[in-house]
This record gives structure tokens, sequence and C-alpha cells, in this order.
């Protein structure tokens, strides 16, 4: 039951919105909704800590048990709730397949904005150079341009993995929507744009849509203007 | 049925080996097996690209579907046949929340590999210092030791994630081999270590173990000595 699940999440974060996204289309609202602050580091709190040693979010129970990959949280609701809500991943073997293809080929993008990200943190400043961040940014306008592809090649009214809204899109919105925050532009990714635009009035992701995202909705920051 | 698929694989890469192992606990022995060479580029061969834009290994084809990602193909293959051979996603949710969690979660030493691997490939000479790498190995041997901390948890008899042999094995089981083979001290992680002389005799990994390693057993590379 949803009144026994308890998920603790950080507005904005990829990883926490498509658990979120998932658990609308499952229908399990009315879980126990916790959001932290990465700013104050209630991620590295101890009540997080005592069910995630790696102190981030998502963190996620369902009465005793534990799970805190944002996908293997949402797979868990899948398996779990199959005939409840949305069904999240398609019975047939071929689709199947495209679904999860879509879903694990996406850590790529995940990993080229990370790549990104920590440069600043892991990297002293010292050692940093403006070549060795251009270099980050080239790979992940790489990994983009894939994704211009499949969705070209999808046509307009399917979604990202098959014609209907599956898991695939439930995990990859979320991404794709904080790269056009982040500053991508539109205009270079115009399939990714027609993709976004058609997928953001869906009802599961208008009501998860990042609170502070809403506070100020026409701010793009400009981290990744030149991918 | 097996003589419909096709398996691409390098020998000695964790996310190929994973992929053997299933097929062999599934018993779906029979496959077509196409052993190719990543030093003579073969996993760039225009076979390979035609069903992998990326070009990677495993490329995996069942008929006429098409999965690449390793971890999409292990799950399409249990999906596809549930109750044959050893069952790999167990059925109590708590358990298959176990499973799904260590699966996911060993993409963070992947990634801790990757990175050491990429920095001598990506970043030039002229940028690359002892300390820049220094501090990738220890990000390395920050992760081994969750690891250490689950399989130690765990206790004797038990495998990774449950007590028996899981999907969450198939696909971290190889990691670890690499691990050791590249020459991560079996004495600084003793519980990883027990974990890892425990499961190599089990029949699906010695059927499958990396040919060039059986040729060089003894052989143990030192680029990952001071993790």
């Amino acid at each position: 039951m949803a009144s026994d699940m308890v998920l603790y999440w950080g507005s904005g974060s990829p990883p926490c919105w498509r658990v979120q996204v998932v658990l609308e289309e499952k229908k399990l609202q009315g879980y126990k909704s916790k959001l932290l602050s990465f700013e104050k580091g209630e991620h590295k709190s101890a009540e997080v800590l005592a069910l995630n040693p790696r102190g981030q979010l998502p963190t996620f129970k369902d009465g005793t048990t534990v799970i805190n990959e944002s996908l293997g949280i949402c797979l868990y609701l899948e398996n779990k709730y199959k005939t409840k809500g949305t069904q999240l991943i398609c019975d047939d073997p071929k689709e199947y397949a495209a679904v999860y293809q879509k879903i694990l080929e996406s850590n790529n993008i995940i990993q080229r904005i990370g790549d990104i990200m920590q440069y600043s943190r892991r990297v002293p400043e010292s050692e940093r150079t403006e070549a060795g961040l251009q270099r980050l940014m080239e790979a992940l306008s790489e990994e983009l341009k894939f994704w211009e592809g499949y969705v070209q090649k999808m046509g307009a009214g399917s979604h990202i993995a098959v014609k209907n809204f599956t898991m695939a899109d439930a995990v990859i919105f979320p991404i794709i929507a904080a790269l056009f925050r982040f500053g991508v532009s539109q205009d270079k990714y115009p399939n990714l744009a027609k993709y976004y635009n058609s997928v953001k009035s869906r009802p599961s992701i208008q009501a998860t849509w990042p609170p502070h995202w809403k506070e100020n909705p026409d701010a793009v920051m400009d981290m990744l203007k030149n991918v």
C-alpha cells in the first residue's frame, strides 16, 4: 500500500523525479513524500544514512523493504503493482527489449552529465583546463546526437522506446528536461525538443515537476549552453 | 530458441561475460557465439555496427530482436525464459528489491574502473598527473569498501544479494574477477576474495571463463595493484 512507502527526494534531480513519475503512473499517490535540500546537506542526514549508506537521493522504503537505486525503485514498483495504473514494461519480448535497451543506454547521458558536474568538484582548480572541460562538453554532445537520431527514427506521436509511454519515458524524460533547463539548445536538438515539448504535458510529469523550477519557470542556466 | 541467438563478445569483458553466464544458467547453450578481438578493432566492424551503432560488445540478436546493453540482455533472457534453468530474479518483493539494488549499485564499480581506463585514453598526456590518477584509484578503493562490507554482512555461504545465486551474481562476479585479475589485492579485500573464490567454481562461470585468461592463468596485471 502506498501509505507504507516513504520517498526521500531532492528537487530537480532526474533520478528522484523518475521515481515520482512512476509512483504517479502506478496510482500510488498517498506515499510519504520527504523533500530534502541538497544545499543544506540533508541527503547526508542520519535519517537518510540509516537507510542508504551512500547518503544519496532517492532513498526509498516500502514497509521494511529498502531500495535506493532509482531504476531499481521504478522496476520494483512496476513488478509489485503490475496490473495497477499504467503498464510500464511491455509484455511482448521485442517491445520489452526496446524498453530495456533505451533505459539502460540512457546511463550514458547521466554519465556524461556527471563527468561535467564532477570536473569542478573532484579535480583541483590547478589541474583544470578549458580544454579539459570542453572535451567533456563534446562527449555529452556526441551522446545527445545518438538520442536526437533515436527520437527522429521513432517518428512523431511515438515515445522514446515504443509507441506508448513506458518505463523508458519515465526514466529518460527527466534527464532531457534537466538538459534543457541547464542550457542545452532546443534549436540544436530539434527532435529531442519535440519529444520534450510533447511529453511534458503528461499529468504524471506535470504533477511531479520540480518545485524549485516552478518558482522560477523561465530560468535557463547556461552551464550546458555549448553542448 | 537458442539457435536463433547470436552473441558478439570480447574475451575478458565483464559486460560480455555476464551475458554468457546468464545464457549458461538459463540452459540456452547452442546460441551462435562470435568471439571478436578488441585489439583488431573487430567490435567496430560493419557487421557489429549494423546491429549496434555504438560499436560495443556485447551485441546480441535473438531472431529479429536486437538488444545490446549487457544488463538489458540478461533481463530479456530471464523474462523470456523465466521457467527455464536457474530462476535469476526472485519472486518475493523483498528479495527482488535486494537483487535489483545490488545489480544497479554495481554500476558504481564499473564507472570507477572506467574512469581509470579512460584517464590515459581521453586525457592528453600533457594534462595527466600522478595525483590525478591517484585520485581515481582512491575513488575505486572507496567504492570497493562498500562491497567488502556488503559481502561481510551477507555472511559465509550467501551470495551477493540473497542466499542463492541470482542475476546479481551473474552481473557482479565478472567485475570482481576482473578486479583481481588486474591486480587488486585479495589480502586487502578478504571478504570479496572469499566470495570470488567460492563462486568461481560454479559450472556457468567455469564454462565461460575468459579464454585468454585461461591461456595465461597466473598472469596478474598490476594496473590496479594500489587500489
